[in-house]
């Protein structure tokens, strides 16, 4: 059932909109999804967007245009009036969709838009939404949602919902709220289907029910509808009155974010880039990494300096350099990676620090003695100095311990200190195992050869 | 609205635990949601848990045993007979959460427990769902929902509807289908409260729905409901036949666990690995990924090896090692993490591979151009020779570029293949990056020292 967009499908299609085949077209992309046909429109040229949007009917445009990447978007809709995007767009849409493209557009085309809206309702809702940061409660809810009074009668209510029903696409549930809007709880779509119908409003709502601030951070509110297994959530102002509601499909794309944040900050990204994007904002994103990269190799490049002569007498201790400052870099990253996502799910249990740094020193040492036992029985089959061997396998064994441990601790540090944990398993942290790590290998390297 | 569980609130219910003192206790946690219940037990031992839960109600008791960590649940489970099992946990729950239960339990105690279950529908709904693997739809899926024959009047759909919806918690949508059981469609709730009273099921069915068959994967799934935000999707047999609906909550974890595994494999971990797993676990989880690197590390030695004589006459040259690696392996797993995440979401566009590589090329270019300057304007500054920096620049750019184009290249033709792309981004990779960059620079090396 998941339609997929190939090279063909779009080659076809070129050629069709270069004849203005209007028929064929329309057979070829009438029953696509508007997500679908928002992949479409990612693969064509602005100006064959424009025609191609003309054959398309209007609500399923605007679903469509909903879905597109923000840099097609703002394409595409250059092209049109600020008219068209009102009447066109912004009325088929749920509010929050709506206030989200709206929200893109420069500050002179958004008054323009809004003003050309003919619904003074949709108008004054998007209004209010445009206040909210996207990244609050604020920012995801939609103002579609159905309220009725506590005091109501079940007709009233039921009648009710039926007019509400008309402009909201997913009934999911019906709040009810008192005299002041202040949000009391919910009525079950069901219950009104399975009561008695002499049982009151009153009596039948559910008044323990989760509910989130505007002002609430998107992350928190993810959390929220993850952990308690949410498909909607009412929004209320600072004094409890019902202002909107978040539905899941918005939330699925901020946990979406969440994962990969961590994600782009462990391989070195900063800011969130797609391998769509131009040249230059990759570039950029990946500089500062590669540049804080370099700052810590020439630190690296100093400490190895201080040996110049052990590595003249025994160049054979190069050899090993990598090697070394690979293990604890993956170490490392092993298991801060582990503290991280722990973090990020919250299913980092309770339990005090001690318990931790003994759990982490026993997974190093059993980790490290392996690695320095094959490094040794390879050294040993190969004929290299003892001097040597020795040198990696006590180097190996502590770099590993060491970074085991930094590991676990500096993401929980960071993470006390409110500092984005997952910056401890990026270049920053694997730059500072290098240093370590070769100061740990020379320094034994002179003491083994000193000794030996 | 959410509640956190603190070391203070678990050693306060210790207290109360101990002294048996259940007002107190129940007065602690009897406000509590089963997710935070299910937290609690995760920090108390075994046997307080089996106190504690004796204080619950029933219904609450079975939701907590839902939301509890496999390794917790099982030890739980153990205490409780399989008749305690059957009566206060499995009828309890929705049909998906039981099965996954049982599913955990060995061989003969899933026999016991079946066997204890009064109610033969949902006994034979268990042993139908415990066949499907639990990576695909049917292991995703409940039993539970609401569905009406298209023949049916419109009272006899209502009575059915209120009579159905006793057993099933979330109403999201009834289902319609034919005298075999083919699903038809959907009848929104909405529609039955809003159409005039003369409209037959039959108009007023959606038939363009999404659907999933039983044996499709939970990727599949997953990929499918993000990509058409459904909030719920009915699952068919291989001929059509209504078999049981998946909800979001259920696929926001798949989709948080695909998001995990990727950053799993980049940060060198084998398998699901918690912080609170054992010992053994964590250890067993991380030392393959250790040991390619050991392997990795002793081909780089090898290579390093062959230049044993430009090493010990200019021992310079292995101040630089750790800073060629690192930004060989930073460049690569920067440009591999970028395709994974891009094939992971499916946001990445078509295009020709040509334009792909050009487009890393010159991202490859300006970032090496700009590290190949900064290091040389250091080397010339602090008064390194000549050979040296030049040879540490011209390896910085070589190694950026070439490790930008393999990062790029090497995900796609691993997906290409049916791989999983994310592999490009673990520690596999940036050994081979190691070994490419080490052979780069003792190249050049030898060149420059040899012109110069």
């Amino acid at each position: 059932v998941q339609t997929i967009i190939t090279t063909q499908f779009i080659e076809r299609l070129e050629v069709l909109i270069e004849a203005r085949d209007e028929a064929q077209i329309l057979e070829l992309i009438g029953d696509l999804h508007p997500v679908d046909l928002a992949e479409v429109f990612h693969e064509i040229t602005p100006v064959q967007s424009k025609y191609l949007y003309t054959l398309i009917d209007e609500e399923k445009a605007a679903e469509m245009v909903a879905f597109l990447d923000e840099d097609v978007r703002e394409k595409f809709l250059d092209q049109l009036t600020s008219k068209e995007i009102a009447e066109n767009f912004v009325e088929n849409l749920d509010s929050d969709d709506a206030a989200d493209i709206i929200g893109e557009l420069s500050q002179e085309r958004q008054r323009e838009v809004l003003s050309e809206i003919d619904d003074i309702e949709i108008a004054s809702d998007i209004v209010d939404l445009l206040k909210y940061d996207e990244d609050t409660a604020g920012g995801l809810m939609a103002k579609e949602l159905i309220q009725v009074n506590v005091n109501w009668s079940r007709e009233k209510v039921i009648d009710e919902i039926r007019l509400q029903a008309h402009e909201v696409e997913n009934v999911y549930t019906v709040y009810v709220v008192n005299d002041e809007d202040v949000l009391l709880g919910i009525l079950p779509l069901k219950k009104l289907l399975i009561e008695p119908e002499t049982v009151r409003i009153e009596d039948m709502y559910q008044d323990k029910i989760h509910r989130v601030e505007v002002n609430q951070s998107a992350e928190e509110v993810a959390t929220i509808m993850k952990k308690y297994d949410l498909v909607v959530l009412p929004v209320v102002d600072e004094i409890g009155r019902l202002v909107g509601r978040i539905t899941i499909d918005d939330v699925v794309d901020v946990i979406q974010e969440e994962a990969e944040k961590d994600y782009q900050l462990m391989s070195g990204l900063s800011g969130n880039v797609e391998s769509d994007d131009s040249v230059w904002l990759i570039t950029r994103a990946r500089i500062p990494w590669l540049l804080v990269g370099l700052l810590g190799g020439v630190v690296v490049s100093q400490v190895i300096g201080v040996y110049e002569n052990e590595i003249r007498i025994h160049p054979e201790m190069a050899y090993f350099i990598p090697l070394i400052a690979a293990m604890g870099g993956n170490a490392g990253v092993q298991s801060s990676a582990i503290i991280v996502q722990g973090l990020a799910n919250n299913s980092l249990r309770l339990g005090d620090a001690w318990f931790k740094f003994f759990k982490e020193l026993s997974v190093g040492l059993i980790n490290g003695f392996i690695c320095s036992l094959a490094i040794m029985i390879y050294n040993v089959m190969f004929g290299n100095p003892s001097e040597l061997s020795i040198t990696v396998s006590v180097a190996m064994l502590t770099v590993i311990v060491v970074a085991s441990i930094l590991g676990t601790f500096i993401p929980l540090t960071l993470n006390r200190f409110k500092i984005d944990p997952a910056l401890a398993t990026g270049p920053f942290i694997t730059t500072m195992n290098d240093i370590t790590g070769m100061f740990i290998y020379f320094l034994i390297g002179r003491l083994m050869y000193g000794i030996l």
